[in-house]
């Protein structure tokens, strides 16, 4: 299934997208709380995609690629490398990326993303599909002269952190095997990210049980896995797609902060 | 005005915690949205005090008190060094910080915790106490082994996102100037940390200035804002107090997590 939150007329809803891409057979409730029929069905073309998830608490994974960690010239860190970035950093399929005022070089990551379906602690890996509710596409936005001087310090909040720096969508796909899809960023059309998930250093159910050993993840939480090799600049008036198998395509436009 | 979040046969409220700390007025609804008064008053003995806000947003800033930067043998960074924390690292006064089973050097850190009231974006440092609700005290819990090795490859989470690994309370106090309160952190009684907030690097009107410039503060987000000299182990069977001026004492005892 293909779960999508959309709004129409105003009012938001969770609905299932049905194959063809046209349809939405709208849902009364949430995927986390559950979810029932309605009986009624909106046209693609009349309603406005959402972020898949209302605010959520966003981790990240960095360094998750061991052909992202070359391009980078690190080694293979011997600890997952992780951070969080803020609810106010989502937005949705189509929704403006906006480019910082005083911004640099700000960087395009397309990544695999786990939408996580129920609360989660010490979790094993073999078990953790039972805590996934399903995935997405992300885009972990991230301006390289902020992150560059914050993890010199050891952090890392506002080089990822910003308003806009984490388009998510356009659906959770859910029952999809994670274990090898493949993952397309485009900038403008021209392909700059191809890759496999299955080259994913940790796996997801590697990440949940690291995480959940830690600390207790939440109904809504989305998990960003990490970027492969090719990531690279945007600029105001590109748009970036992250497509990947099973799940679609997150396509933004690039705007310039106007302030 | 010093508000309590608090439990009381099973339900939650806010409230006004009297002078003499023996009464509570409770409230209807919550500091952000508004309060109104009930007419009903509770007795402190009666009730469970609760973290000040609900799985809030945490957002915290490092080295940013000299004598604490000189205590890590770093440089004074040329940047602001934040990070998050999750809401579920968050306990309230008198709750249990959970020491990890296979935690080696975890630290607290007595800080200054400011409590957002409304939404903010690039506000000015004059015009910072427009957004603030209070201030509570914090423990900035720290697995000091994690943070190193996630801090070797620039990002920050686990080493201080565990579970219970982000004491608030007791109160947020309203109408305080913080440019100048007294900070005390307490192991076992003997006194392990005393400064005043006078020596942060970027006191609060810059810290939301900094933040706000980048990102959305939303109301009930709370701000750590970081920790003067004197950090030190923690150990099970410990009781940690972090004592602010005009605030109160957030006390919390250590135990071993249990698995």
């Amino acid at each position: 299934m293909r779960i999508v939150r959309y709004a129409v007329g105003g009012v938001r809803h969770y609905g299932e997208l049905e194959s063809g891409d046209a349809r939405i057979v709208r849902f009364q409730g949430d995927p986390f709380t559950g979810l029932s029929p309605t009986g009624h069905v909106d046209e693609v073309g009349d309603v406005v995609l959402l972020p898949p998830v209302e605010k959520p608490r966003i981790f990240g994974f960095a360094y998750n690629y061991a052909s992202h960690v070359d391009e980078t010239d690190r080694e293979i860190p011997d600890v997952p490398v992780c951070f969080m970035k803020p609810s106010t950093a989502v937005v949705g399929p189509g929704d403006p990326i906006v480019y910082p005022a005083d911004g640099e070089i700000v960087h395009f990551e397309g990544e695999l993303v786990v939408v996580i379906g129920k609360e989660a602690r010490h979790v094993k890996p073999s078990e953790a599909h039972e805590y996934i509710l399903g995935y997405t596409c992300g885009n972990d936005v991230s301006d390289r002269v902020v992150q560059r001087r914050e993890s010199a310090f050891g952090t890392l909040l506002i080089g990822k952190g910003q308003d806009t720096f984490a388009p998510l969508g356009p659906v959770i796909a859910t029952g999809l095997d994670s274990s090898d899809l493949s993952l397309t960023t485009r900038v403008n059309g021209t392909v700059v990210q191809a890759a496999s998930t299955a080259d994913l250093l940790l796996p997801v159910p590697g990440i949940i049980a690291y995480l959940s050993r830690y600390l207790t993840l939440l109904p809504g939480d989305v998990i960003m896995t990490g970027t492969p090799s090719g990531v690279g600049p945007i600029r105001p008036g590109d748009e970036v797609e992250v497509e990947i198998e099973g799940i679609g395509v997150l396509r933004n436009p690039v705007v310039a902060e106007n302030r």
